[in-house]
């Protein structure tokens, strides 16, 4: 099932975005933990409030970041699966400040991001040496091989691999509606 | 910044989650408002709930999708930038269910997801045409030239396009932290 019509041609899934409380402590989970790469900073002094976007190169091979402000940011916003994180300023510092939601809890709506890996395992028990909280380890539950972690504000981050998702589902899947 | 080493070596953002109220709705909605193509359908009776994973083909342009069950899984989960749409089975007929929540109004936390297009103006006509909620049009407010819309459950989208927020960004974007 294609896209209906040539209108939506040209339409890339750019971004996700979530508040962050800190950008020292989250660019340095995205960055250092999960290994993403920061393609571009906006800042927005008057209104008090930077945006970082965040992702994969190597999603993208054949494409090399510009240095160029401009072409960076026009490549920016033209890739295909980025986080954009938020930071209002001032969070990082405020004792009273009360946290982002992480939707899982009442009220919920947004659930996860998902990211797949090689190898669940490996990945996982790295995440455990550097000191990542876990919401779920591979071997817990009945979904045997996926697990779920948290980035610092609490967001629940999916660690799944592609054969081990497919051997779950099993005769679950469809493929199409 | 690349990334700091090789033991995130083929991570793929996958997936983006989002719950649903009714499928039927969701479904017309990111298939054929947004152009998404569903790449799987996966159902757990016995927990009640389905899962929906939706992308841009064109996004993945050397990649067609495979017609073999277990192989269109991997397949779906080795993408990068797909949305997962979560249906707990009955909302979808539950006059007492409330609805989820979109992360903009207290408790904050998930902001929206973005999608570039070639045309701000002309995608926005099109989504006015067919009936689409704004949150903020083109020309609304302070920043020109990029419009959220509503998904069915009130979740943000912007609608941005990478000239024209490369533009509006001007020296406000840096390249690295």
């Amino acid at each position: 099932m294609n896209n209906p019509n040539n209108e939506t041609q040209g339409f890339v899934l750019n971004q996700t975005m979530l508040r962050i409380r800190d950008p020292r402590i989250s660019l340095d989970f995205y960055q250092q933990v999960l290994g993403m790469t920061l393609y571009q900073r906006v800042d927005f002094s008057e209104m008090s409030f930077s945006l970082y976007f965040l992702g994969y190169p190597s999603n993208h091979p054949d494409q090399a970041l510009p240095t160029d402000p401009a072409e960076r940011s026009r490549f920016t916003f033209q890739q295909s699966a980025l986080m954009e994180l938020t930071h209002n300023w001032g969070t990082e510092s405020d004792d009273t400040f009360a946290g982002y939601h992480d939707g899982n809890a009442d009220p919920r709506g947004f659930g996860h991001i998902g990211i797949t890996v090689p190898d669940v395992d490996a990945a996982c028990e790295r995440f455990e040496q550097l000191g990542v909280e876990f919401v779920k380890r591979p071997n817990d539950g009945s979904m045997k091989g996926l697990a779920f972690i948290k980035d610092p504000d609490g967001y629940w981050i999916e660690i799944l691999n592609a054969d081990a998702i497919t051997a779950l589902i099993g005769d679950h899947g469809a493929l199409s509606h």
